[in-house]
């Protein structure tokens, strides 16, 4: 007998006397006792508001960032102790991959992301400097900073793994505690990984925290600075929200529920199609992958009226050979329901269904007797033929291998019914026509979080309607619960505070740990291009001396790199130009010799000039004028063990002081002189 | 007596049986009547999302933007009219410009950033390109659309006018047709004003509806598509969202409440310091203006415990010079308060915090007798000198000329009381140290949504403490409402989908109409520089002829322009940099080699080059590799009258075809030949 523990206030904590006991799907048998056990909400908020706050927040993104590269490659390390458990839940190895593997690698991209996008320092800068003043002494910068409170998540039973991972790597990125509540039903497999969290001995004391069996009153003690991140059905998630003590407090509530996800098919589908074929791989995928039990997965098929009858045949034959039984066997493609309350609860609601509907394919007689003591249901097709008039095929979710075929006579008309759900996660498209695509996008991208889309063209590397990736938003508005998830450094900011600062140039500065234009200049003891990474200081800069540019320097830099555009050989041309008062410097001739005032030429630890940033070009140059340049250390990102990556603020101006050109010089820095 | 009306579906409806009567806070004597009249609340959502919706929806984001621009201009015509009113509500001309003023300059940076910021099409494009394969043949991009309900705006009687148009331009902007509800008492003013809008007759029908009176069953009806933005008091926002029909649709709920907000004098701002008296003048109109009524109003005054007694005398100054009396009178500085029962309601609030703080100047023993018919009272400061152990004065809010002193001893301190708030819309700091600035804000910025800081560097051009700006965030967590406005395009946002498209390049590329790598590319019948801005299509690319780059290039370029970093010019040396495999060429001489193969130098369409974007410098190149060049139109946006911008993608490959350089060029091109 399994007997997931409680993990809080740094103390495991066994299944008490009120435990549940968690029956097997597939044995109908227990396997777990969990929950029960008396615990102290209170004291797990103050050990992750007092304890796991504070030191998440001493690290920076990159710190955090690393430390989940660590945690990931650790759980990776030791993941086959997971699969052993998978079968348990009714979960074949393939839907284990889902999980385990699916929860590991979100983990890993946070990492990256949290690397390559956020900054290696305590503030997340949202945006551009806004200029709220005619001289710029008066500037604003919006600003992300960790919340200073603690997230609670509450995971759904079909995901123990991934459910718990892909929103623990944002919340502790963003540098905020958790406290994970999984469902009880699969709660051993989620604590077997939480456990190998804490024994890695990567997270800080009160980073994580985990409570299997119920929260008691852990959500009226929560307040402002506080998260729910709920993933689950629409009832429990309406229940919770309606919480008062949240309400009052403004407590942020992000909701992920499972809804009536659609797929269609394109009118251009034709059924020898790629996108046919395509359509109807993974309308088998996803009735059939975790039984059906994804809240992405497709519960209504819009199909093209005279499609219908192909579509129907095609899916119910690869449904009909699908393999049912004991998810541990190699053969098996489907395996049980994760519990028999779920079944139950699927049979329930495919009787309310049965009023709209016609049964195409399974249901619950053609389930063979061998298999009757587990959790299983066979893969169900349904057709509903007046998809207009009926309301239950979109609002009424059986939660296992059910999904239910509809007839469209126009895009417009197959738009709609994809909105009929009222809001979902994911909405997907087989076709080969960006016309169709653009067209749907646009009558339906509102109803839904996601829209996947694929074709020929893109059928080989093509992820899945099912599958969230980490890189974008999974959630969507309305009954799918208007929260939102992932989407890399977007998933981030849930946990973040955005806030409008306004201030000088210095204060920006400051706070920021970025140099912003009127803040103040500094001088270093030598050329900056011979100082190395750290001894660099943000706003460290230099000014060059003038040098005049002559038309002779714009002949011959037109006929030595070809570039005899008439602004620059034409006087009479560029004078009838709005642009220009007469010939001009090409904007690389200014650039090239800018570069010329300011490097310095002798090996030292600036290694290399990777790019640029943001190159305006402000104000034309004639023959005659003479150019100077400020170069400014803006910001520095530490890269490499080696090297790092810092960015210049570069300004060219003419003799009257009048600015001609600014961009953002990139180049790498060794850490070594 | 004026009667303001009412506008639904089309028509005007007349104040009805029921009507209240509304009370002049000034005269004492009842000024209008207003409501009661009998409206369908279904008809005015079915207007507004039937024939409003579609008709905004089919304008593109630049278009909606000048038609707001063409509304502020309106506006501003006719503003004196407005400003006839005023003083009706109790504000002074003064506290009118924040109102009146101040909403029609917000609608008109909408407009500037509508241009500025959004593309001139339907659908926002949200951050990069996610490369989510290996290949490119499956990307992901994230979009935003307009949402297909309706906004609810429910506003607060302090802003009759800035309350309504700063939540009608990022809606209208965003493509949301909006049903507006002012506060009763000070309805007339808003009518008016949005009587102008409809006679403007530059609104669709159904953009903007107006209900004065109570909603009746108005949210009740709405749904997954639709929004609330809230303004007003805590407790009444708290009713609303616990509205369970928007908690079982997730129906957005913005809110944004009056909050207990603070100012901190720094540390170092001694009496005689600039930033002392800037905080005595700011902590002045905090109080007196708009007689205190703002939600962005200094409540609490954080203060170094050894300049308590300081400020209290130079602030009871002030305030006790400040002229009270008939705000249509050009002498006064301060008026009434909104109405007799705002009041009522501040003096009750006022015993309150009685028992918490001592009386330093103010309240209501101090108004003259000639001022007691009308809803005066004089400017109040209390002190509260154990903030740590009080509660009201961090809790209880008198939406008045009303303010509290407090002391703090270090840093920490101030920060820990100013979020003992629970989340404000603002905080401010008055200091001439950025190392101040940093602490503070690191330690408090996730409690208040903007962080207003002001020393001797930007008082001349600081905005003021209590002044929410159309570019930057308004709103703050906790006891603020969690919700945010403006902040520029993050404001339009809120009225909008964010949608994560995954798909092909031509498929993303249809959606935004912008090319994408990987996507299409088309040849036109000329060079791309001799076509007019329309006659571009997106994807139209030219290949050129490759260009061998010698090491008498590399030579030559370093002596014209003066770059002869090592790298170029000391096979020895760069051998030894981690980047290079021997001398490269300069990477501006790349850049300007490249100029010269894609130009197309005659007079033509393309006027000038005005920038570029994201150059990336990815492999060096070598005495005598051969460069070539890729140039795809990517974006056009339409800039002028007579010209738009073209952007357009470039790379540059070597003779193994690996890209060595990429970059977005930007071009400004005219609409004719």
């Amino acid at each position: 007998m399994l007997k997931p523990e409680s993990y809080a206030a740094g103390r495991w904590i066994a299944p008490g006397e009120t435990a549940t006991t968690v029956i097997g799907p597939v044995s109908g048998e227990p396997i777990a006792v969990a929950g029960g056990a008396a615990i102290d909400m209170q004291e797990m908020l103050d050990y992750a508001r007092d304890t796991g706050g504070p030191a998440l927040r001493a690290m920076t993104f990159h710190e955090r960032a690393k430390m989940l590269k660590a945690l990931a490659a650790y759980l990776d390390g030791r993941k086959e102790e997971l699969y052993a458990l998978n079968p348990l839940t009714g979960a074949t190895r393939r839907d284990g991959a889902i999980d385990i593997d699916g929860g590991i690698g979100t983990m890993f991209v946070f990492a990256s992301k949290g690397r390559r996008e956020m900054p290696d320092g305590h503030v997340y800068i949202d945006g551009d400097v806004e200029q709220l003043s005619r001289k710029g002494t008066f500037l604003g910068q919006h600003i992300a900073v960790p919340l200073q409170g603690v997230a609670v998540h509450i995971n759904a039973f079909n995901f123990p793994v991934w459910g718990m991972l892909e929103k623990l790597a944002p919340t502790l990125l963003a540098g905020v505690p958790a406290i994970v509540k999984p469902a009880t039903q699969t709660s051993y497999l989620t604590e077997a990984c939480f456990r190998m969290m804490i024994e890695s001995g990567l997270l800080p004391d009160g980073a994580a925290q985990l409570i299997v069996g119920r929260t008691g009153d852990l959500l009226d003690r929560l307040g402002a600075q506080d998260v729910v991140s709920f993933t689950g059905s629409a009832d429990t998630a309406n229940m919770l929200r309606s919480n008062p003590n949240l309400l009052r407090n403004s407590t942020r509530f992000l909701a992920e529920q499972d809804s009536l996800n659609a797929a269609i098919l394109g009118p251009d589908a034709a059924p020898d199609s790629p996108e046919f074929a395509r359509f109807i791989k993974e309308a088998t995928t996803e009735v059939t992958a975790k039984a059906g039990q994804k809240c992405t997965a497709m519960r209504r098929l819009i199909v093209p009226a005279e499609q219908l009858d192909n579509v129907a045949k095609a899916l119910s034959e690869k449904l009909g050979n699908t393999v049912l039984g004991d998810p541990a066997a190699k053969e098996t493609r489907m395996g049980a329901l994760a519990s028999l309350d779920q079944k139950a609860d699927v049979l329930n609601r495919l009787e309310t269904l049965a009023a709209e509907t016609r049964l195409i394919c399974g249901g619950p007689d053609a389930l063979s007797d061998n298999l009757s003591t587990g959790a299983y249901l066979p893969p169900t097709l349904l057709a509903c033929d007046d998809p207009d008039s009926a309301t239950a095929v979109h609002e009424v979710e059986a939660f296992g291998p059910v999904t239910t075929l509809m007839p469209y006579r126009d895009l417009p008309h197959a738009a709609q019914l994809a909105n009929r759900g009222g809001g979902s996660l994911v909405s997907s498209l087989f076709t080969n026509d960006p016309g169709v695509a653009r067209d749907v996008t646009l009558a339906s991208a509102a109803w839904h979080g996601r829209i996947y889309i694929v074709g020929r063209a893109s059928a080989d590397e093509a992820t899945g309607h099912g599958s969230p990736l980490p890189h974008m938003v999974h959630g969507g508005p309305g009954r799918a619960g208007g929260g939102e998830e992932l989407g890399g450094v977007r998933g981030v900011l849930h946990y973040m505070q955005r806030t409008a600062i306004q201030g000088s140039p210095d204060m920006i500065s400051a706070i920021t740990g970025t140099w912003i234009k009127g803040s103040a200049e500094t001088t270093g003891p030598q050329h900056p291009f011979q100082r190395a990474f750290n001894e660099i200081a943000i706003g460290e800069t230099i000014h060059t001396d003038p040098r005049t540019v002559t038309l002779d320097d714009i002949e011959h830099f037109a006929h030595f790199t070809g570039d005899t555009f008439y602004a620059h050989m034409d006087e009479e041309a560029a004078k009838a130009n709005p642009f220009f008062p007469g010939r001009v410097a090409h904007g690389y001739l200014l650039l090239s010799f800018a570069a010329g005032l300011f490097v310095q030429p002798d090996p030292g630890p600036v290694l290399a000039n990777t790019g640029l940033n943001g190159l305006s070009f402000q104000k034309p140059v004639s023959p005659g004028d003479a150019i100077k340049v400020r170069l400014t250390c803006k910001r520095k990102t530490k890269r490499t063990d080696t090297y790092g990556e810092v960015a210049w603020n570069v300004t060219l101006t003419n003799q009257d002081d009048e600015q001609v050109a600014e961009y953002e010089l990139l180049t790498m820095v060794s850490y070594d002189r």
